[in-house]
């Protein structure tokens, strides 16, 4: 069995000089996606650690997404997270597509309902208007990654059926081409969050994992919002990243 | 006592309404940042919904950041979130000074470390070569909002005992002017994650709620990386928006 010697000497603790090892050993490809790892006893027999500090250690990386255990079966090296771009207009489609990801849509519903405060004040219409909410959840191989909630104004869609066709094609796309509805610019905001019981059932994780609420007002050309969508994305299988010049 | 009738016909859940109306009470002013709203007790006797409800729409409110609670004193407005642009350079004492909030850090630690295997990968060195670790919290009107640790290649940096009026001045221009380091683009990823003990110790908020995890690589001119920093930023305290053309 291997054997490694964490460092007391330095001032890093040594649960996060086990993280970093675990780490490197994937970030090497010595240990793969889908690959099992050593149990806690294992590694803090390994490395002459506490088993507070093994545990410690493996509970940080599956809170990470860098793990995953499956019940009575072991602890498992996660696929790396899905990495989008904020700096840019994406579909979230051809994100998966160009990382060799197979992207599904599933549509829970489409409803059209009153205008809380919240999605009226997005949408600058009055509380109580008629909206239209299509909810999806989006696959990446089949694995649920974003429970993402639209509402458009009731008035610009004459015909809610036709939204149905979202699940292979982009919303803007479908908006454009059967409501003459064209985005051109939008406002997002992000902060972190964590899963709810419902969203659980949906997206397949604890309730209490670290997920991420994105909010997004589209505007068409004369700035009107068309569109208002709440998403809640999985934290262990997605990071954003922008650059800056 | 106020009474509201929550819709039991329609198809959002009654925690959702009952939240709604709480935003809805904040947002028109009527509760302002700091006051103390009733009690869970009170609010399903006044909205005849379960304990549950109430509980529920309360510790969602706490949760998001919207409320806080004092323990035996009450439910109180939280302040709204601070708000920071992903799109451009940003020095967060600057975001703070705009808004009219006091921006203020605490230097915890400036170290001279070796590098573990993720710092190294993000500065382009050996594992194990020296950085210089800087670590502080960045505040906002007494508030602990940041945890913040940057590595910079000890090379660089001849003196670190320069890095100490951090506190007052943008880390940038610092390096700028002691080490003739220019800062002039950067990559930055966000993932969601959860407040660890020891964070929570420096950060007032307990273990377990959400947070940011920013990893920013700075780059000088000829591209080659000067700073890796690490930021854990409170989720109840802070969102960040991009706006898309």
């Amino acid at each position: 069995m291997e054997k490694f010697q964490l460092d007391t000497s330095i001032f890093v603790p040594l649960y996060q000089q086990l993280k970093e090892h675990i780490i490197e050993k994937i970030d090497k490809k010595i240990w793969k996606p889908g690959d099992k790892i050593y149990s806690e006893n294992q590694l803090y027999e390994m490395f002459a650690v506490s088993r507070n500090t093994a545990k410690r250690a493996i509970e940080d990386l599956v809170q990470e997404g860098i793990l995953y255990r499956i019940q009575g079966k072991g602890t498992f090296v996660s696929l790396p997270k899905i990495e989008q771009s904020l700096s840019a207009f994406y579909s979230f489609s051809e994100v998966l597509s160009k990382k060799g990801l197979k992207p599904k849509d599933v549509v829970l519903g489409i409803k059209v309902i009153e205008a809380s405060h919240q999605v009226a004040k997005a949408l600058r219409i009055e509380k109580g208007e008629q909206v239209v909410m299509l909810q999806r959840i989006r696959y990446a191989n089949d694995e649920p990654i974003i429970l993402e909630s639209s509402y458009l104004p009731k008035i610009l869609i004459n015909n809610e059926e036709k939204l149905k066709f979202v699940a292979c094609t982009p919303l803007y796309n479908i908006l454009n081409n059967n409501f003459n509805i064209s985005v051109n610019s939008a406002k997002e905001t992000f902060e972190p969050t964590l899963i709810r019981e419902e969203e659980k059932f949906h997206l397949e994780v604890e309730v209490g994992s670290p997920a991420l609420l994105l909010e997004r007002i589209a505007y068409d050309p004369s700035k009107k919002p068309v569109e208002f969508c709440k998403s809640i994305v999985r934290g262990d299988r997605c990071k954003f990243y922008t650059e800056l010049v």
